[in-house]
């Protein structure tokens, strides 16, 4: 009987486990553990998960695949705490949005013979937490894919494979490009959501800023209402990439002061640049959504493809979809 | 029969027209003019207003209300334009963003007994043009409102109750508070939401990095989509203020990333601290929406109320519900 075990399971854990669940797998069980029992019921009780499992070491044990959804720093603790537990042919794979350090601790603390695939969703939402976790969390989003380099190709296939029934498209990319890039794109953003509500917040006219902010003001500080240590853990493991985009911007942001206090009017083509530069963006993001994602219906093919390296060990000198599979999967790789 | 002329009929002229259309005011004619013609007549077709004029002159003449829904700038060039077409009695507002110069211009290029109401509503889409308008934009917002020393009380109660028929809150304010408040939380929002855009995008991964950007990154941009030369003009009316929020902004952030250089964990303070700001912040909207907003619904009192201060005058020494209007006015203003 196949087993999933998902620790921490708050917004990203959790809307995996509701994500896998909607899909009825025969006989697969979904484990939930997490630091704080209450929020493993929780994911129980929202139909995350099968069971909770408040022993670590017994949550991993008989796991065919492990997903670790905690901030960076918890990964690395739990890594360390389960590494002996696990048998060979177990999958691990998380979802930190730092990928370079996590591959370095998973080498260090893992069995060889066990496989592991970093994953980085680029999806999220507003607040954190268990009660924010939803099925469709990653229905179109980027789903980041790294695989460690003594990972098996089925443990490659078997995350490709969980990615596409999440609803999202699996992306490969090397762990220091993935790590500068969300730097500028994800981290940073932090960043300034961070910094502008806490400047905001702090001056003595608050009370009257924030009776006139607005939808804007919502939005640009969107990411200052994430999980903290979330955030400190993506900060303390992804720093040279982080400081570089935030000087990177100081610089852009200073220039474009010294423009506006000249009362230039040349700022409008700044506005216009950005103005076009998203939008093409946007339009981008649009059109990837009109690309189908193929999502394996098949219970029983489900469960071939899906129990862990194991089963699949089992099965792949025979079953000829395990070749068609991966076609499948390369079909939706970016170049 | 009233007139109301809209002026500029993109995002927030059109959105004011739509709002306005909706109640089936009696014999209240709404005419559109824009610098584009084609986005007047666009104004008309969506049901933002009853006909287009294409000559500013004409548009103007007989209005007993007057809506400057443009750029700052052009709202200027419009005051200078019409300044002589108006009767006496006639009001005027606007929807600027920044409101110390708008109400400048309106002493210096207005006559005397003409009513200047200036108005900022808090509100906006991602996108600008008169198809983003819709009639709901402003319903629970909150709506600024800065009265001209020489605008008399019928004309202030006209725009408070215009304010109503939107939906939104009427919050009378200083305009160099509203200048300075709306510097923090709107203005520099926009700066490092354009910022962001162009150093991601200018940079040789783009490809890449737009592939990955997410949800995230496509809320704290959000502002980089509006109309670049609303922006420009906000930046060229609102120096002083917007230069000194940046300034904050970039010793904060450098603040910030000392820290993250040093690896220092207490990062996680400030990350805690812009959480617990900002949902407090949100809380306190929400609340906010539960106090109910009042909004006349007779046909005739609205009329009353609505038509400018010539039939208001003819009216108010006879009408006990003019008197009765400005204390539901009052009862929704915040101390």
């Amino acid at each position: 009987m196949p087993q999933i075990t998902i620790i921490g399971t708050g917004l990203i854990g959790g809307s995996i486990g509701l994500a896998l669940k909607q899909h009825g797998i025969d006989d697969l069980t979904i484990v939930a553990h997490d630091r704080e029992p209450s929020v493993a019921s929780r994911a129980v009780k929202r139909g995350a998960a099968d069971r909770r499992e408040l022993n670590l070491h017994s949550a991993v044990k008989d796991a065919d695949l492990i997903i670790l959804a905690t901030p960076a720093l918890a990964a690395k603790e739990t890594l360390e705490y389960i590494g002996g537990d696990l048998t060979p042919g177990t999958i691990v794979t998380d979802t930190c949005s730092t990928k370079v350090e996590i591959l370095k601790w998973a080498q260090e603390l893992l069995p060889k013979e066990v496989s592991f695939v970093g994953g980085h969703p680029m999806a999220g939402r507003e607040f954190a937490g268990i009660d924010a976790a939803e099925a469709n969390l990653f229905v179109e989003a980027t789903y980041c894919i790294l695989p460690a380099t003594n990972a098996s190709k089925d443990a490659v296939n078997t995350i490709t494979n969980m990615v596409s029934l999440l609803g999202a498209r699996h992306y490969f990319i090397d762990p220091a490009e993935h790590d500068s890039y969300v730097a500028a794109v994800s981290h940073l953003p932090i960043a300034l959501s961070t910094t502008l509500v806490n400047i905001a917040a702090k001056s003595n006219a608050w009370r009257e800023m924030g009776q006139i902010a607005a939808t804007g003001f919502r939005d640009v500080t969107r990411l200052a209402s994430g999980d903290p240590t979330m955030s400190r853990d993506i900060y303390l493991t992804n720093t040279q990439a982080i400081t570089y985009w935030i000087d990177a911007f100081v610089q852009e942001l200073t220039a474009f002061r010294e423009k506006v206090a000249k009362g230039d009017p040349d700022i409008e083509n700044l506005f216009t640049q950005a103005m076009e530069y998203r939008d093409l963006w946007l339009a981008k993001r649009l059109e990837d959504t009109e690309i189908p994602i193929e999502i394996p219906t098949a219970s029983e093919n489900i469960a071939s493809m899906f129990v862990g390296s194991r089963m699949v060990s089992r099965l792949k000198d025979v079953d000829p979809r395990q070749q068609e599979q991966k076609q499948k999967s390369n079909f939706f790789r970016r170049s």
